[in-house]
């Protein structure tokens, strides 16, 4: 067997979003390393860098002096091509919902093209739905019903054990089946989405989020090629202009 | 599919032996609990019972409050058919090594028949050649071979996780091949073994280690059935009988 392509494993983040105790942060890192995975990037941490972190992190320290820290999750996936939101519970909001079997060889297809995210939330509260928005899958880790709370490490651990495990076991993976847009494209899709929507006055300025939200989800489910985000843009653009030329007219009829 | 037999996994102790920090200890019940087993050994724990332990273990207290503490592997594992040893290396001292998905198949089906444990060594050295040779089977953990140091419960976690998802895959495991001996009878056993080969002046008292460790390991290797050690232990007595009449003729020849 060909030896596998460690490439791979350097394309698979781990994101941890609003993490509480610094410990926890330190012990992830010490899972991924464990793994074989490198790139660790921390959402608006409460506290970070902090010692105790170094002192859970034990011989992967090197893991939190490279870690990037980010403003937002988006901010986080902005050059990812997938990401998949870590979950104890089912959630409605995306569509596909994996074992972690399954999303171990799903991040490894799709980081033969580029780079692809796990991102987990909160000790305590999980991902928030808008975090969830930006995740294009979801993974739950079958547990004990009476108890499912993996400590937020150990849920690391589990997910990067199966990605190494899938690791091993191929030599070579499936092709992805498309040039996906990574996240900053479709973030900036989502934003002229939602200024073209304002321009229709099919939106309400001041509160686009329900609207907007649901769109997201919408789009999440099917993931986006990036030709498919340039014919949706060439859409907007050219109903703005439909708008325009008709807010021209009636203001010339009114005159 | 009917639904997995609860009491298997009833029937999974996680023994943690000489465990240093008591967090990892409540972090270990925790993992544990996610998974739903909930049988916890203590041999010799520097620091137990602990507040520290009582914090890690978030919603897993009560695995810690009926966790039982034993003097030694030996009495932790006395009723035990089976015990597999968790070790980061491959270790010659015992000859099966299982990855986690072939430990977890083989615990559940010894399960059906009796008790059976998974043994974790302490944080740094990990498990001892004395406890190795109490175990009949070794499990290594695939990790990164620059860093493969796992976290004593994040060693607990792949491990209880993949026993959880054996079990949710099976709604039947095949019947254990054989009526194994319990952990006691394999020790008294290996008691009577010592004090015959003493008294057949092959062993030396004063140093029985080295030898007996040597036929520990070639027991262990090929597990016993009850059967076996009451055949064993009938040639031991056969054999210590003649070797009292030799004695009695000797020294009635040296009157």
């Amino acid at each position: 067997m060909t030896q596998p392509d460690s490439k791979l494993l350097a394309h698979i983040r781990i994101v941890l979003t609003r993490t509480s105790h610094p410990g926890n942060i330190g012990a992830a890192a010490r899972a991924m390393k464990t793994m074989g995975l490198s790139d660790l990037v921390l959402v608006e941490p409460a506290i970070f860098p902090n010692s105790q972190a170094d002192a859970m992190a034990s011989g992967a320290t090197d893991l939190l002096a490279q870690a990037r820290v980010c403003a937002t999750l988006a901010e986080a996936l902005a050059d990812t091509t997938l990401a998949l939101g870590v979950s104890a519970r089912r959630r409605d909001i995306v569509s596909e919902v994996l074992t972690p079997p399954e999303a171990a060889g799903r991040l490894l297809t799709e980081a033969q093209a580029g780079r692809v995210a796990l991102v987990f939330g909160n000790e305590t509260s999980g991902l928030s739905n808008e975090e969830l928005s930006l995740c294009q899958g979801l993974v739950t880790i079958a547990a004990n019903p009476d108890y499912s709370s993996l400590n937020l490490a150990a849920a690391v651990q589990v997910l990067s054990y199966e990605i190494r495990q899938a690791w091993l076991g191929h030599a070579a993976w499936p092709q992805p089946e498309m040039d996906a847009a990574v996240g900053e494209e479709v973030e900036r899709f989502y934003g002229h989405l939602e200024t073209a929507l304002a321009d229709l006055e099919f939106l309400n300025p001041g509160s686009p989020g329900k609207l907007m939200l649901k769109l997201r989800r919408l789009f999440a489910r099917t993931r986006l090629a990036k030709e498919e985000v340039n014919i949706l843009r060439g859409i907007l653009t050219a109903a703005q202009e439909a708008k325009q030329s008709a807010n021209r007219a009636r203001n010339r009829d009114a005159e």
